[in-house]
């Protein structure tokens, strides 16, 4: 009987969340000063202000990635990283091309809505496409109305985001099929064109919205466009006062062969166990549309500055740490897929991956993709947070770029988590620039990564 | 033995951080709504709009303070809350005047910088004050230096905001002796006015600061203004250059006698105790710069918009619900002095204050000042909570206006605490806008509010 008790006692102070290691004072200030550095010194922001001004946008294939590559490796090895070095990833290429337009008459007057082609569309005629158009809100609808209503017209995806979730992420869920599976299945019942109303929480900005979108072998490829929330809400208003309005549609879009560029790599060597690794990452592309700050520049500055940090701090890891820039998250994921090949085939150690990804506003978690008994380990490292930066770690989540790894060799993986309420007011839009980066904010995360990174080096998982 | 081990396994139990009381559906679904409603319908945020760009500035004594008044009631009656009724304060009156400028020659050209008067400040005589200015960084050096360093001299306090801490309010309590005392303690050695670098995190704009200050009796009342920033640094430089600089001052505020104002006050009333009363509120003046749409319209908007939701989702509430307006938190606290007075001559129950007034960005927890009971019990409340909304109750914390009532009476009182990242870029400046609120973080507060009056009406403390 003693034992039993004794047993459940000592099962219960196990169960609690109590923390089951002690507070180490040292771990303790070291945190702190990845964060004061990080606050004091803005280093980050300011590579971010390089990345975003001087580098600017870096769609996949384009000029502007090849600068981001070699942006990436001078800075890492003007840092003086142990290593610097490029992984070879052949990558999708597309280009925007210089006319997209789409407008009505509203008697006799020319409406012109904001428009941006969804990343991957095809071009449409030079004269465009112009045709009646036909609102719908799901492609369950478009089964339902069938060739004999669809054919021959542009069909408008109204979907609007779901105000009312905490976490609006639910809402890009539900409406990212308007994006990015819209065309085919209008193309399937012989649509000419198709639109969708932006992926966006906005409720009072017209920035159209563009991002990742799909066609399928078999059916004919049509031009896709996103148009902004208030062009939408027009578009729809003046359909019901007109049905047979016609819409027009100019796009031009164009795929090219794909193209060679690169992750870049920069690592601070383990003194004592190099040849196990602590990999954290953002993507170093982006849309061609405003400058990727949030998206994903943010990221790669919170990975290259969690580095900076232990240099700074003069912290010398147990392990590598590996700064990795991502090529190609946005259109292909061939980055990603290309790092978790290689890890594989060299038969690399990883102990842990960390991305960042959910912009640079502030930060207020990690989630975490691995076992249960890590869950539970890591809950004791939040005493050396505070409480207005990482106040959990969740279970779930990670990164697109990271994600092959983690299920392809199993190494656990963690995502920054970020407030998102501003998120879908700017993501993948023109309004994604530089000066929407607040300095202590984004800092914040960096020194998040840092200490993270620290606490996986010192404790393991 | 085995009693003291059952002693030692409840104990055990108890003092984890498990939830002790078991997960309620309904509390769950309610709070839900909540934060559904303030999403989608953003009445809160709606209602900052007026107050902000309708209303605008409200000093304490000044017109804009009874528009404030008048639209308080208004806002609540138009809502039909059960009670909305006015609670007569008399409140002091300065006002700024129009004349505000400071400036020096360097090489015959004039540089101007940017400046506010404390508020509360005496005038300088029409043509301005002009003397050599002497740089310090604390209240001990202008004792060190003296009398004869210091007599018919400017002096200018430049002690910096410090970006190392991650709670930027620590960096305001550590340079608000510049603002508060700087005045006084010049005047005591001689010195004819005196300027301070701005209470501000900025590190690139030049909005300059204002906010509360004290004069003594015995002492000469000195002008005393805040420069921007920039402007701080632009005239450190200039000292290090030219010790012998001449600064000249311009301010022309006044003081009036005291004004009548009110507190503003909206109930809902309680079904079972109506005589037992939880009091939610933020302060309705604001300085006389900007809209004070973040300090403290937020908090009013809040308040008001937490007993909304309970209106709007017809729950009816146990206890009395009250909103208040507290008039002149900024230069005075008379409203919150004089709320606790009535409370205590009419032998109000109070449960529980909250007081919102740390702005509209988006909350991250409570603070709390009641027992080490309740805050144990309170803790429990956090599995009703999303973890991007409220993560803790802290220990601490509360607000000013309804201190005087939790120190009179022992009322548990909470503080909303919100994400201050931003906070002192913005504070007591012209920046402090409309235009500076997002209406999802705003909601989220209201929701926040909303939902813990809720769970206090419910569970008690």
């Amino acid at each position: 009987m003693k034992k039993l008790i004794f047993t459940t006692l000592i099962f219960s102070l196990l169960s609690c969340k109590e923390n089951t290691v002690p507070f180490d004072q040292e771990t303790s200030d070291i945190i702190n000063n990845f964060y004061g550095d990080a606050l004091e010194h803005r280093e980050s922001y300011e590579l971010l202000r390089g990345l975003s001004k001087d580098v600017g946008q870096r769609l996949s294939g384009s000029e502007g990635a090849t600068k981001a590559v070699i942006w990436s490796k001078e800075t890492m090895d003007n840092y003086g990283f142990d290593t610097v070095y490029l992984q070879e990833v052949m990558v999708p290429h597309w280009e925007r091309g210089e006319v997209e337009e789409c407008f009505f008459y509203l008697n006799s007057e020319k409406i012109t809505l904001s428009v941006l082609g969804a990343g991957g569309t095809v071009a449409t005629p030079k004269e465009g496409v112009t045709a009646e158009v036909i609102e719908v809100f799901s492609l369950d609808e478009v089964d339902e109305l069938g060739e004999e209503n669809i054919k021959g017209k542009i069909v408008f995806y109204n979907k609007a985001f779901n105000q009312r979730y905490i976490n609006i992420g639910a809402s890009y869920g539900q409406t990212g099929f308007q994006r990015r599976s819209g065309a085919v299945k209008a193309a399937e019942y012989g649509a000419v064109a198709s639109v969708f109303r932006s992926l966006s929480s906005s409720t009072y900005e017209d920035f159209p919205h563009t991002g990742g979108m799909t066609y399928k072998e078999g059916v004919d490829s049509i031009a896709h466009g996103g148009l902004g929330v208030l062009s939408s809400q027009r578009l729809s208003k003046a359909i019901k006062d007109n049905p047979k309005l016609k819409l027009t549609l100019k796009l031009s879009g164009k795929w090219f062969p794909d193209a060679l560029s690169h992750n870049v790599v920069g690592e601070l060597r383990g003194i004592k166990n190099p040849e196990k690794i602590i990999t954290v990452g953002g993507h170093l592309d982006s849309w061609d549309v405003g400058e990727g700050a949030h998206d994903d520049g943010a990221g790669c500055v919170h990975s290259i500055g969690a580095l900076r940090l232990f240099q700074k701090q003069n912290i010398k890891p147990n392990n590598t740490l590996r700064a990795v820039m991502f090529m190609n998250e946005e259109n292909g994921l061939r980055g990603g897929q290309k790092y978790a090949e290689v890890a594989i085939k060299d038969g690399e150690q990883h102990i842990a991956a960390i991305e960042s990804d959910a912009s640079g506003y502030v930060p207020r978690g990690f989630g975490f993709s691995g076992s249960d008994e890590q869950h539970r380990k890591i809950q004791d490292w939040l005493m050396y947070f505070d409480k207005n930066t990482i106040s959990y770690f969740s279970k779930g989540g990670g990164g697109a770029d990271i994600g092959p790894l983690h299920r392809q060799t199993g190494t656990p993986m963690f995502g920054l988590s970020i407030d998102g309420q501003k998120y879908f007011e700017m993501h993948h839009t023109a309004k994604d620039v530089f000066e929407l980066i607040n300095a202590r904010e984004l800092e914040l995360g960096t020194a998040s990564m840092a200490s993270l990174v620290y606490l996986i080096d010192q404790y393991g998982l």
